[in-house]
């Protein structure tokens, strides 16, 4: 079995799109459920997943355990993996850890963008690190089995992350500075290190993440993954595509500035191009990723690597990642 | 395997108590976590059981399906299941019922005492019935597996609950009426509803609800079980012994006034005497189960019913009670 998985997504979620990931074969996804939301207003949008897996049970259903993606592929449907871009659902309060987990939330960032309680963003002016708060939430995250996500964090919090974490930590989604330099995507030297604490790395197809951007070209995104691999070991990359297909611009809004500012912060964006940009060609949504696929191929990956590539190592760090520390 | 299973209690838990439930042979108890708190307070309550799981796993751990039961014999522990004596968890939200599923909780009292967003509380003056919410409630609970339980409910409340609801209900501690008039005691219409239906009754050990108080005797406590057991069939009756050791008074008056009322509310105390009664001399706590067991045998049950009452009828409820509806 070559499961197809992708490594982060944050769509307008609706039965169109989740009919694109049947038609597009995806076995499964760790999906965004939250960024700034309390506690409170994260279980708010579990109910809302609650209703969608009770009214498209032949689509999707919550996943668990990795064994989840063999099921999903077993009964053609999508296993959907519950994530945070921001701690805020946990608010100051390490217990919520294990009940956000017993809830199902499989991956948290532990910034996005800015200093939270546990670490610094990358958009931080001094990346102080993990904080002591930040070190025992890494510490429970590691007790529970649920991953540490260090995408929108910066270099030395992510550093100290993956040196405190006795589990191994993920990228779920950017990209290598040295191919596109931007806040949000890595340096050589932390690659190297995500790499070898036996971490991942999803490969981001947001256009703010991509060289030239929107106009970026498959084959280019394809030899990047290819150099990348070589760099961090073919067995500690995947797709994270950050796909937020079908959101409206209010939600790219919501994602740079919550609530922590009363000015308009542009992200990665700007006052000229405020919103979304538009996706590449050759992937809009889920029923691209055989695209990508090829691309490897036309990059010269073996169908091996490939496969590895599309899914396999996401299921590989799932299973070792997801349940109780043993 | 004849399990010994208590149906409710709210002790003031610590590694005293957890280890009596071991002396007792206690295989699984259903435990009161929450009576007037909201949502979020009730996670923190689930926390500190979290905290207790994590502290004590050669004891206890937390009860999920009924082959949990099995499991908590075979290893020598106790499995928690967890219930709510009041709707307020749930706050005013149909989609809280699933969350708090998915976080443990398989039981949940329509109401406690007063009238509820769902029900009439066996305390005020007119009973309404289940309301348009409550219905709702009701099927939502019967989707999921969790269990309503109306020991404080009035008596329409708890005849149209077992009406509507597709699954049989229990009414996890209480005593018949007519052995001891208490509002909290049931009617023998009821209680027969109760076992035609498919329902459980668990005994209660509380002295309000017991004749003669703290005074009664075990020979007459065991007397009406077996009498009740003829009136509504000896598989719909078990023990729910309402135990709550340790507890401080301050703790009985939190369950009787919550924040509904400024005023003092002495529910089945008095002015003079406030507070928890004395339990009675033949039950102080989980190593005095074997004391009922005897006192069921001397009332001339049968072994195999005296099992029965003891945790085999639970065993049963359990396992038709927990779990998606198929």
């Amino acid at each position: 079995m070559n499961p197809l998985i992708d490594g982060l997504q944050y769509a307008n979620w609706s039965e169109n799109i989740f009919r694109q990931m049947r038609e597009g074969g995806v076995d499964a996804v760790h999906v965004t459920i939250t960024y700034h939301e309390t506690f409170r207003e994260t279980v708010l949008q579990i109910e809302r997943w609650n209703r969608w897996f009770e009214q498209f049970p032949d689509l999707i259903f919550q996943g668990r355990t990795a064994a989840d993606i063999a099921l999903a592929r077993d009964t053609g449907r999508t296993a959907i993996f519950f994530g945070s871009q921001n701690p805020s659902c946990m608010e100051d309060d390490i217990g919520l850890v294990e009940v956000l987990y017993t809830l199902g939330l499989r991956f948290m960032q532990l910034t996005y963008n800015n200093q939270s309680l546990l670490a610094s963003g990358c958009y931080e002016d001094d990346d102080t690190g993990l904080t002591r708060m930040g070190r025992g939430v890494v510490a429970e995250m590691n007790r529970v089995g649920m991953v540490v996500d260090m995408s929108h964090s910066g270099e030395r919090s992510t550093l100290e992350a993956i040196e405190h974490s006795t589990r191994p930590i993920a990228i779920t989604h950017a990209n290598p500075a040295s191919w596109h330099p931007a806040l949000r995507n890595k340096s050589g030297d932390l690659l190297r290190a995500l790499g070898e604490s036996g971490g991942m790395l999803g490969f981001s197809v947001y256009p703010h993440h991509l060289k030239g951007g929107s106009a970026c070209t498959l084959q280019d995104f394809c030899d990047m993954i290819a150099r990348t691999a070589d760099l961090m070991g073919i067995g500690h990359v995947g797709i994270g595509t950050d796909l937020c297909q079908d959101q409206p611009d209010s939600v790219v809004e919501w994602m740079r500035v919550g609530r922590w500012t009363k000015s308009i912060d542009y992200g990665e964006g700007n006052a000229s191009a405020p919103g979304f940009p538009p996706m590449p060609g050759w992937f809009g949504g889920n029923r691209d990723f055989g695209n990508i696929a090829s691309g490897l191929k036309a990059a010269g990956m073996s169908d091996a690597d490939v496969a590895a590539v599309m899914g396999g190592n996401w299921q590989r760090f799932f299973d070792k990642s997801f349940g109780a520390a043993t």
